[in-house]
């Protein structure tokens, strides 16, 4: 059994890393870290894990924690699992931070789009980016898995095989991205407020958003050349879900079927990456509280650009999912225990 | 491993029953049948079951059915089930009636009701109620169980220590509830659209709700009196949940700790009934997508009033749910198989 | 042209007074009074208002404020206009307190329910309850008006006829209430982030709501007696409007058309009452946007009882609408100056 | 008085064009078509407008209304203007034609990219697009006008003055679209329920929507040579609105105060047009219920691409608002009378 200890275990994110950890048979929450709510009982805050959760919430002592676990998931604000990490906590438990402190490995860039200073760069080169589906191997040997972003997640796995295997020019990717309303995190703030996001959409971190870079950096290792893309994120009135909608010139001719056939040679075999069937797009409905990412594609003759789209679960396979299917990989556990979760609907 | 057939899988209770049994371990599904939509791939139906359901839409071939399955659950439109049913079929499979057709002892009082001409009323008697927490017993020896409707499920379990312990005032129980919409059916109603359902809240079948005469026939055996109550639901914006909240006159002053350790006396076993600490009140965002019903409860000593209140996913333990916790029963599976769903928040 | 003062512009109530107030042609807003946004654009922070509206924020200065307007209005919370209030500013502005301040006549009710000290109990006495179908005459008098709060206002509409007449055994009346989210105002709490709200319906202040003395006191002063209600809000995932639901044992045996009629006897002249169609209840829907109150009923001859209800925009009718009709008729405009919004549908 | 008569009343723009003519002071509507519900009142269809309407619907007979109006109104399914259009009705009424039917001035392009074949080509030439801010003019001396899409209104108006001014390369125009569900429709289609729409977005129409030639065919005049573009629209869970989000490559580099200055020097003036401040996004909160179009843009530097965006109330602006803008055009009155409707929010 493996003990787990969660960092910012009241967010969103983490407390949904606690929902299936809960339906995980090999891993056993030991430790459920809040600074907002130190000894208030977990499931006061969370009605929906009454009788489920008996614990109370912790302060986040990092050396105690990596005393009586195997591994520590960090679910805080960027910054933080930066300023936790060192080689004494390394050596003794696995971490997996769902923050972006460790997915940049150039930390000026890091540092440009979050605006603040990166507390460990030393560590930056040994992470491991958590993308299970591109990185199986590499996140197998690693002590600190950095667990991609939402967005990055289910923007780089809608458009990978075709930047991998050439098809696009790289010069014009443009990818509009619509989320759900958990991805804006569960701070107390006038924005976020249900009478401020219901009935509305909105852009937001237009030309600015600090996914960008990390989007581009995983595009640039498959395209094999610096990807620069625009990408644009939009508030939906929703609770979950991410819709990814991108846009790219084609360099050649190329048929539905082949096209097909490219996404199908890359990921026939992923279990959490389902392949649509013809003029079937992605919905985010399809895989609410799920691991899945459900991709597809059009081809439009007129503008000789390829529309590529995917939809995701931004908690699940956009966070917590995705952390626990690197935990599976960490601790040599099938890939998917814990996680074969069947969307529900409505 | 049980062999399943569903008559009306594409309506949402029949499509939460698929979600449901794809997670049970002792339960397979073999027949998806459905008018509307036969020889249709299911998942084409329902994306999110894609890569998970393989299987089309069948007809409503009851005959051909009770050769291939183990259990039968109809989650059609009331008088179907009635139409169906006979020795012939029963001798072969059991039967779980999601619709009301077998609820109703008085045929009299269903066909009242309900407007319609009761196609088999000689099975009513054998039929068993089927709410698990009350008629245990009786539904593990059935043939044929009357899944019980989501408000009645809801009402019955927020009051039912009560008004069997003798505390209530029987002719002063009102109950209002509120139900997502999910509950009002798949079918495509002007009515039920998103634009006419979303930013709205309304009262409906005033005084004429097919379910009250459910609850009263319910709440008259526990009470050993004939019980009449005024039933009124209201349609919220939100896709599933049903909260109850009930009045009624106390006979006696009781204290806060007296009505707990009744409640706790009832459910302290029931692992699908979660009585709530004090002045924590129920909420369907609790207890989403789970088989959990959460009851609690307010004294008001200014009107020697009683509050009771209860919250339930209705396509859950209001349907689908209950009516695998009822298969389990009928099979001899631990109560609880498949049905360890963790409420998703949010 | 009314100058108008508003202190606690920034608030939901707030911000529709100012809506409602630009399309009224005999005011004109010179003071938008907001200390959490001081100095800052009013347009900037409600965006729908940019072109519309120029001015900035200012703190809340009563005594500057009142040498320039006619009428102050005070969307802010308990105790803010108590406070502020004294006979140097009556004598030159009229006030209408959208707060609870002045609505109910005994001070030890009020500090009680709402658990704060009454700064200014000698003008209680004073102050008109602004419920114009009520109390025209002595509003047209005032100085200081209490305007009403959203759940008094549309629960005592629903049942008013009805307890004036005596028919209705006031001591059986209970009143089940369902709010959008604005009526939890614009404070940045975790509670009313839109997750938390989005998918969820669930019973406050149960028992004891503040809201239950204010229409306590006016159901009394109709029907002659003391009169005790239980009162229960629920919070629904939707922006505006209020619907009640009140049950109440009748006194004798009546026909619809007689019930109906006393309806129509009170309500008849009242522009902003509705009392709709035989079976057509009231929906928030349909008074969106408006001043209106949509009231009906239906008796239940099974148990005696009368369902009433009342639908209404909490903001409108609820708060500034009615505010604004208050105005009008301190001022010897007519009624429905500036208050002939057509309800907005989808 | 202009008398108006309106065919399909009971659609979502029908019943737009009804709520926003009741406040208009030179019109009354004499005639409410709606073949779904011949006979049946207007207000009991639509119960925000009882006791505002005392109507009840008719049916379509074209003859018979030309001589009782002034101006039809065609909110109508496609085909159907078309079907009725004739010199003799044409010599006696003015006609704005909600549909596309003579929006596109090629016949082959709309009979292929709608499907139908079109009934009276002869008048497409006549037809005068009723794009206020660009065919003023023209429609002053119209008699038939065609109303714009609601797609099409919010993206063009957000690129047109770039267009216009050659600043962009229209080789790379991308429009991403997202609306709220009343662009869908009253029609009672299982994928308009509201449990099919609510938590969820998707992408439709995806490289084939009906809007896009009418979108390219403006662009087109606008830049003086083809403009082929992709257009993406998605489903978003909220009542109204139109956000469109446009990316496309600037010729040259400009600055923000370049830009801004274009935009301001076309909209200036537009009283429906609001540029909005730096860094300040259009949200479809901001323009609901009204006839505004928010436009604003940002200059990516790093990709040399331009982001420009537009929000509109897709009922107002989008269809029922620019109807009455364009009524207001043709019968010589302020192209704003009616249409100085408050956006509500929230």
């Amino acid at each position: 059994m493996i003990k787990v200890g969660i960092i910012g275990s009241t967010g969103y994110a983490g407390q949904e890393l606690v929902r299936i950890l809960l339906q995980h048979k090999e891993a056993e929450i030991v430790w459920y870290g809040s600074r907002s709510y130190i000894d208030k009982k977990y499931a006061s805050i969370f009605g929906n894990l009454f009788e489920l959760v008996d614990a109370s919430c912790m302060d986040d002592n990092i050396d105690e924690l990596a005393d009586k676990v195997d591994v520590i998931f960090t679910a805080t604000p960027q910054g933080l699992c930066a300023s936790l990490i060192k080689e004494e906590i390394l050596s003794k438990v696995k971490m997996i931070d769902l923050s972006a402190d460790f997915r940049i490995k150039d930390v000026d860039t890091y540092e440009k789009w979050y605006g603040i200073q990166h507390k460990s760069p030393s560590y930056i080169k040994e992470a491991v980016y958590g993308l299970c589906e591109v990185n199986r191997e590499k996140i197998k040997q690693a002590r600190l898995v950095a667990n991609p972003g939402c967005y990055p997640t289910c923007s780089f796995l809608s458009i990978y095989p075709l930047v991998k295997e050439g098809l696009l020019d790289t010069n014009t990717i443009i990818i509009d991205a619509k989320s759900g309303t958990s991805g804006a995190g569960r701070g107390s703030k006038v924005d976020n407020l249900y009478c401020e996001v219901n009935e509305n959409i909105k852009a937001y971190g237009v030309a600015g958003h600090r996914h960008t870079p990390e989007i581009e950096e995983q595009l640039s290792y498959a395209a094999g050349e610096t990807v620069m893309i625009n990408f644009t994120p939009h508030l939906v009135p929703m609770n979950r879900g991410i819709l990814v909608t991108a846009y790219a010139s084609l360099k050649k001719q190329v048929s539905y079927e082949e096209v097909k056939e490219i996404y199908d040679s890359y990921y026939k075999k992923e279990k959490f990456v389902r392949v649509l069937e013809k003029d079937c797009y992605p919905q985010t409905r399809w895989v609410e509280g799920s691991n899945y990412v459900d991709v597809n594609f059009k081809i439009d003759e007129r503008t000789n650009r390829i529309i590529m789209m995917g939809a995701m679960d931004n908690l699940v396979k956009g966070a917590a999912g995705q952390a626990v299917q690197n935990m599976n990989l960490l601790f040599g556990l099938p890939e998917e225990e814990g996680l074969e979760l069947v969307p529900m609907f409505p």
